[in-house]
């Protein structure tokens, strides 16, 4: 039996050193969307890793490189941590009070772009096994990690690479990128992630803007081929028109409702929080609210641009039209499906002129709730945290657990060090020490709970 | 008789110290939309009415002043002459050859900002004077000025100025600020002008954006929420849904529609110059093209803004999102019947969450195209040009052509020194010398015709 005072010891005392290693990662610039310090990074990433002695390969893709470890513990069962080195753009920069790649320690938190998303998360899992190591002079069971460099890009080449890696990767359970508490202070974990399909529309109806008391009469409008494009796609009662578009759709179980009754009320911090005066569909119900959230496909307008959009007016005749949109897809739906659905649809609702450019595409994942793994990882929550954690079925966002779910056959579980406050893709991310140390002890946990488990 | 050979020479001799003139005024910038150098500009105007014994008065108006001037003739017949000094903002920069306020002459044209339009109409107004001046000692009749420097901005403030103050802008026939060839070198007038009512839709459903992930199935969307407002005002067979807005629309009359036969062709012109396949509502007819392009109003999307506009994907759901609109109208519609039309539309249509801001408000304007002033303005350019002058029934675009046309009754006739290459609102604005001669020639010609008439 380890001794977790001992190991609690060991994370405080050398939480300096750890905090000082994500420091120097933070200040690595690293931009998938930009392309910026990827490979640089990629090299730090290694270094830590080799440090630790595990055996690491950065490993080429059609994109960023993968960093690939292993190293033996002491229990041949094997733990996966999959985690990333990419972060979003800084940008606005002058949102920032100190500069997103020069990590500031403040009133009890840590600034930098990336310490959340997602350096803290692998400095998290470092420093875990760094206490687990100095108490016990060897790991509990074979870990292995996974660190991508094109998670905010949406993890483009992944799935391939997990596909093609399956022996390499090969292990019993996962631990996510990702995790932490709620905003009363409470662990959360998440069953599962929706999938994503997201499309550029472009309509290109000339080759110049044109005065509109000139062709407004006579000319094809982009701007009006995108309008009807996209009404044709959903109307204000929310129902998403491409035919065969629900299909797949699994409905909650009983299991997944009564999860989510168990999950804190929503709607007054969603208000208060986006300002909203209310939601779509006539939702108010808390639990239709709740299941609505995650267990509802999406189709979402996330951008539109056409012609002049300064102040006052200008009248102009636009000649090019582009919206970004994205679905959200929930188990079985494909992204690949739809993507070939929102074409024939186009097709034949006249839209032909419409251009589609897909952006992104991760089929949704989902893990059983009551697996033994995630119990594990909520049984270790309540000790480190006090409180039992909260189980969701799934998260409303998205990422690319299918792949390891299909191509590995593993369990996954998220855990972490994050908390709504974490501002993760906006300026002035952070996390708070006090949730570091609470997701280090928790990490260690799980790993010495998956080795007897 | 009046010399008119003498007066030729006279406005060759002194077609420098025009030139020069005119350079002088395009070097002081005016940009309405911008509020840059209006009340410096009304000055010069001012000055340069002044100097040719004009008595001038800078009236201020709620927004830039109007320049009115006024000089006795030899006949008690009064000609208004409407220009404008402000000009369009010369963005984007790095496009101009030369510095859009630093006027120069090159390759037989002179290139600024408001060269064209709209300052080089009016040094053709006072070219034109100075060469009868000039010949006979006096004007053949009264002259009257109105200068306004809001024209670019939808002259905003205009019509009440003009209705406030009919007494002292009481003229007979009134020229109006634009005119010139067709791309063919033809002189071509327009004998009325479409109306306008710009709008800006707004749409806020909360106070800040969310992520995609978390929103996309509950929250309200302010891109989806404009997608299907804009949707319910026009469908793809460009009929436009607004309950009584085509009630008042005046079909094109026999003499109308032999006008427009009399114009050249144009679907080639426009297929090459903007990059057309085709043209809407089926249309392939040139008389068709022709009629639509000028006796059907419009509903344009003039631009779309909302949400993630840059490179890539972001996954975000936009709290705000907006549209420009314009309705060009034809007689007798009204800008302010067509926006109590819009609101009750998108309010009866569950679209009480779309703001309206009004942009520009003109009604349209039409002058009998057989009117005598418009005949003797076309018999004058036959005589400047060597061909017959073509009339076509209404201009496309919109001007506050209608507030003279009630409030003094005059005709309108548009006579002036532009061609289709000028650039008017675009970069590289420039007229050609040998136009501006024309311009000057055929204006002399029309003042003299106007105090015989």
């Amino acid at each position: 039996m380890i001794d977790f005072k001992e190991v609690d010891r060991q994370i405080e005392s050398t939480l300096n050193s750890s905090l000082s290693e994500l420091g120097r990662l933070c200040a690595q610039p690293s931009i998938a969307a930009q392309g910026v310090g990827l490979t640089e990074c990629a090299g730090l990433v290694a270094e830590m890793l080799a440090r630790r002695a595990f055996s690491v390969q950065i490993l080429p893709t059609a994109g960023s490189p993968v960093v690939f470890a292993v190293r033996k513990g002491r229990r041949d069962r094997t733990l996966l941590f999959y985690n990333h080195y990419d972060v979003q753009p800084p940008e606005p920069l002058e949102l920032w009070i100190t500069p997103p790649f020069q990590p500031d320690i403040r009133e009890g938190k840590m600034f930098a772009r990336g310490v959340s998303d997602d350096k803290g998360h692998l400095e998290c899992r470092l420093a875990a096994l760094d206490a687990l190591l100095a108490v016990e002079g060897e790991l509990p069971c074979n870990v292995k990690f996974l660190v991508e460099g094109e998670e905010e890009i949406g993890s483009i080449h992944l799935p391939e690479f997990v596909a093609g890696n399956a022996g390499m990767l090969s292990a019993e359970a996962c631990i996510w990128e990702f995790g932490g508490v709620d905003h009363t202070g409470v662990p959360i974990q998440y069953a599962g992630l929706r999938g994503i399909c997201y499309v550029e529309l472009n309509v290109t109806t000339g080759s110049l803007d044109a005065h509109s008391g000139l062709g407004g009469s006579i000319f094809p409008n982009a701007a009006w081929r995108l309008t009807w494009a996209l009404a044709s796609l959903k109307g204000p009662d929310e129902r998403i028109l491409l035919p065969g578009f629900y299909d797949r759709i699994q409905a909650p179980s009983d299991r997944d409702l009564e999860l989510l009754a168990g999950l804190p009320d929503v709607a007054e911090d969603y208000r208060k929080t986006y300002g909203l005066t209310g939601f779509i569909k006539g939702l108010s119900d808390e639990l239709d609210l709740k299941r609505e959230e995650i267990f509802s496909p999406t189709c979402t307008i996330c951008g539109l641009t056409a012609g002049y959009q300064g102040a006052g007016s200008k009248t102009v005749l636009p000649a090019t039209a582009s919206a970004k949109v994205d679905f959200r897809l929930i188990p079985d739906q494909r992204p690949e499906e739809v993507l070939t659905q929102l074409r024939a649809h186009l097709d034949r609702n006249g839209f032909t002129d419409v251009q589609i450019t897909l952006l992104g595409a991760e089929p949704p994942g989902r893990t059983d709730p009551d697996d033994p793994f995630l119990r594990m990882v909520a049984d270790t929550a309540q000790e480190v945290y006090g409180v039992p954690q909260l189980i969701a079925p799934m998260s409303g966002g998205s990422g690319p657990n299918h792949a390891f779910i299909q191509e590995l056959g593993v369990p996954i579980a998220t855990a972490g060090i994050s908390y709504p406050g974490a501002r993760v893709h906006a300026p002035n991310e952070n996390i708070v020490l006090d949730n570091f140390v609470a997701g280090v002890r928790h990490t260690a946990r799980i790993v010495n709970g998956f080795a007897e488990g």
